[in-house]
């Protein structure tokens, strides 16, 4: 199977570190991984993700006529997740979705980090949406931009990244941590090891829910609020 | 004051309705209406407003140029609304919010009544997002395009929307109707008349609150979640 | 239009505070300002409330003799809210009300600032009741009686509201602060000047909210919950 | 011990229908049943509740001079039930409220029947701010005035109320139903039997609940929102 | 009548000081103690539970044949309640249940303490499934064993229970305190003096609320999701 | 890797029709399927649950030894899913969790169809509790036995299926299906392909999403309420 991953922001070294991810899982599914194209450098707040929208459903028609069949959308902010839903045959999920599902599966509450505060409303504005309210302890920033992340081979970034990361989990009470950004993807092993709990990147299990989902003959529901646009 | 009124599809005829019933409330406003830009035809979906919402942030960072004093998105399901918030000073507000607020201060529960079953999911979850999951008491399509809507003088629609609005009432045991489609707004009049129950236009209500807003000194919040982008 | 402004207690002098805020948004409608009569010198708390209420519906009664078309309640806990409605024609809206609302259209999430500890539960049942469960952030009390904030050119009041405003904002992470009590109405322009987040003060926005719903031809729906009694 | 049974509406014939109640599932406790004496005939709706008020925590009041042990609000909209809590050391319940509580215990959900349609929303809320959105399933209402369920002895009444309950027990899916008027009382062992399935009577189980809170030792706390006003 | 109450523990020392304080509090009532004797020496999170869940409905199968009117579970999780209920004719409940229900009667807002941290989710499950998520404002753990309970005599102990519980009620501004495990029972009495707000014990409450839906002739219904197995 | 599949009822036969469904969407899985072999014929309320509950969790416990990498609960009512958590160091999911993650990620809104109307509440508190309250329309039962669906070759079964499945889906206006009973898992392609819409087998994509938790090297949260007890 193919599996469209498509980064709503434009920097082609966060893509590549994302389609890594990807492939770091599976090697049953092919990854085709892109830029949404819409000019964003970063997906910072409501704004960007309003700019990006019309990039990210435009590469779904583009993957639906390059026949994938799934796609993964790898902002934690899942933008414009249900219009691309619309418009693809197949499933589609965020990586933000992703990664909560599955950790409401693996502990009792659990907490997300992403990069910027301004981040934080819109996390936990999703997190209500997918059903979460009461299992999202807490949603924290790093308070650092999302693309200083790319430099994932610095050893202070994830020391940083795990004393903040035991920090806010002491504080919520919550025993699984919740990645809130793509550009942390890098660091999900590690921070696991060092953490001692389940850290949860929603890239790599965004990509193997997609494929499960496909695996199992499902597809996104044509009966009504994602039936094809006129 | 000047009150951009940004309407997220591209048609003309639809923008000169809407900012007719603008202006039938207010004289203390210049209106200023204009069309997104984007190419949509009419907003039937999570698709629509995905292509959509590009075109309305940048009708807000336009007229902020231009001075404006508030933002009034005129598509029931509030297209792109929290990333046009980021980019303006004054206050934004959808036609579907501003209507359903109102409708919560007018009655013990209302209904809402929009174009097509494509939406209603849409107005839902907004309504839940907004606050009014135990206020809004059902959400019902007409089951017509929303352009179709644009032919407001002819009385058959008109006896459309009187039976069909008074078969939902009664369903949900609702108290106030509001109008879930910009394209409705001129029938607002009638239809209350018709009906005799407050019927609410979010067109209308959204430019007095607005006014409202900003006569009262305030403001859309720079302090994080809409902070300006970088 | 004739706008009744309701005070629940009977202090005078609030009341012409009060009066002299509405008056301050607006030279549209007349302030027809009055004491509910009941015999309360300040609200604070259930009791108080329930002593209030009766004189509060018979206020209303009494304007719609007098040709008014519309209420404002002015006490932060909305006394006797639905019950004025029943009575009333026209619209009606509690201030603590209309702040929330207001509230929730400027900022991902606000904090109200009240004068006493016994009014945090009820501000906080009220908001949820309202709908405004998810933006209300924290309802904190500034531990001093309602009438010794009717002393408002005291430099030591502003001072010391502009600190625990600081302080709670900052704590509930918010981005706009909701004034719990209509005693702070004459600070809001200086709080708001001081904090750099929109501030809000019910009895100013409330009447403009009030004046809107007339404007558009809005009114209290009498289809059931609030029919006319008997 | 003591209860004083209120009754916010001054129908003295209703008041020893209650009283009766009250008496038939304890003599453990002795039965101290008044009229509120706000002058309302019957409690139909919030207007009726906001004049009703001050009568009952002025009653609650008295009790507590003549040393009474709780009270009982004997209206199932639970008139000034937070207000009386302020003013009384013993535990205070609603009828509506204790039936609640005690359906809640007793079947995967409930129904609610009252006197009229006006009430259906007051006892929504109630429901919702008790805790028992998730179990009352529905309120609906026989549509008749309070005053007529006073004639409890016509067996035509019984007949329309087994006929109407076993309609919206059917319709909402509930196990248990609960009586949404004090004027019911007298009705709640024939409809028991006829139904087949626990009918709640709140004047009854809520007389048992208070006995059973002062038993344990119990009373209402004074920490803060219920602490004596001034 | 007849009560049964289950300790879903194997522990007999804790049985007697549970039976005790049901009898403390009504002599209307015999009561009938009995272990659930599935094995489990503590019940200390959800395996426990699990393990525990067939002797608590197994116990009431056994107290259906000897006639028992009631059954209450004495361990504040409410092992296997639902179950219980299926099985029994009388009303069953939890004491964590019971307790949970009497506080949200007497205060604005409770504190659970209970006596593992392993407990603290269950017992945050139980309150939201209630219907208590908006009245339970915290669950803290002592982090002690719940055995280490029994030795109530202990003078420290109670010094401990005190200063935590005041601790935690200050941080959650609770107005009244629920024990959150049956091991606290002896405890009451001594806390409630200490700490001058109401300290709910389930055991106690459970026994008269029991008592009290017997008495009033209500039974736990067998309309559906409680009708007898097969 | 090695999945141990428990059925919590002693049914061989739907144990064989279980693994059947487990081995026909992934051979990259060992599956090892058991019963639960607490003495439950078929779970169908909450009595049976709590019998079979111990039965699950030493199914675990024994799988523990055998070097299991994760455990599916085969009952839609996941009977004894948090025990079993507590007792795996692998993922543990239940096939009613697993087909209500999936299904909330296919449609906008989905109905559960189930063997019994004694099912109906249990999967309502489940979806709630899992987070699907808004996502969960309706759960409506066949009215059939679980094991009566065991004769999965009936084509009159199918056709019976379809007319429910049809029912319900319009009535709920779902977008997706739910099977809320094991015994329908044979039905799944059949369903889907008859109804054109994504019908959910737990037992399918439980499977898978275990063994993409399992590669993605997520466990079960170990770190307080799934901590191994004692």
């Amino acid at each position: 199977m193919k599996l469209r991953v498509i980064n709503p922001n434009d920097s082609q070294t966060m893509t590549e570190m994302i389609a890594e991810s990807c492939r770091s899982v599976t090697d049953l599914t092919e990854i085709d991984a892109v830029c949404a194209g819409a000019g964003v450098a970063s997906i910072e707040g409501f704004y960007d993700g309003a700019i990006a929208a019309a990039g990210v459903v435009q590469r779904v028609a583009e993957g639906e006529a390059l026949g994938c069949d799934a796609y993964l959308i790898a902002c934690a902010d899942d933008t414009a997740l249900q219009g691309a839903r619309e418009r693809a045959n197949g499933p589609v999920m965020g990586i933000g979705e992703a990664a909560m599902h599955a950790a409401s599966l693996l502990g009792c509450g659990f907490t997300i980090l992403t990069a910027q505060q301004k981040s934080v409303r819109i996390l936990e504005a999703n997190a209500r949406s997918y059903g979460f309210a009461d299992h999202c302890l807490g949603v924290h920033a790093l308070q650092m931009p999302v693309l200083d992340l790319e430099h994932s081979d610095d050893p202070k970034l994830l020391d940083k990244l795990i004393r903040r990361a035991e920090t806010v989990i002491n504080q919520d009470g919550s025993e699984v941590l919740v990645l809130g950004c793509a550009g942390l993807t890098t660091q999900q092993p590690m921070l696991q090891q060092a953490l001692g709990i389940p850290v949860i990147d929603g890239v790599r299990i965004g990509t193997l829910m997609l494929e499960s989902l496909v695996r199992a003959g499902l597809y996104t529901s044509k009966r009504c609020s994602y039936a094809y646009a006129g």
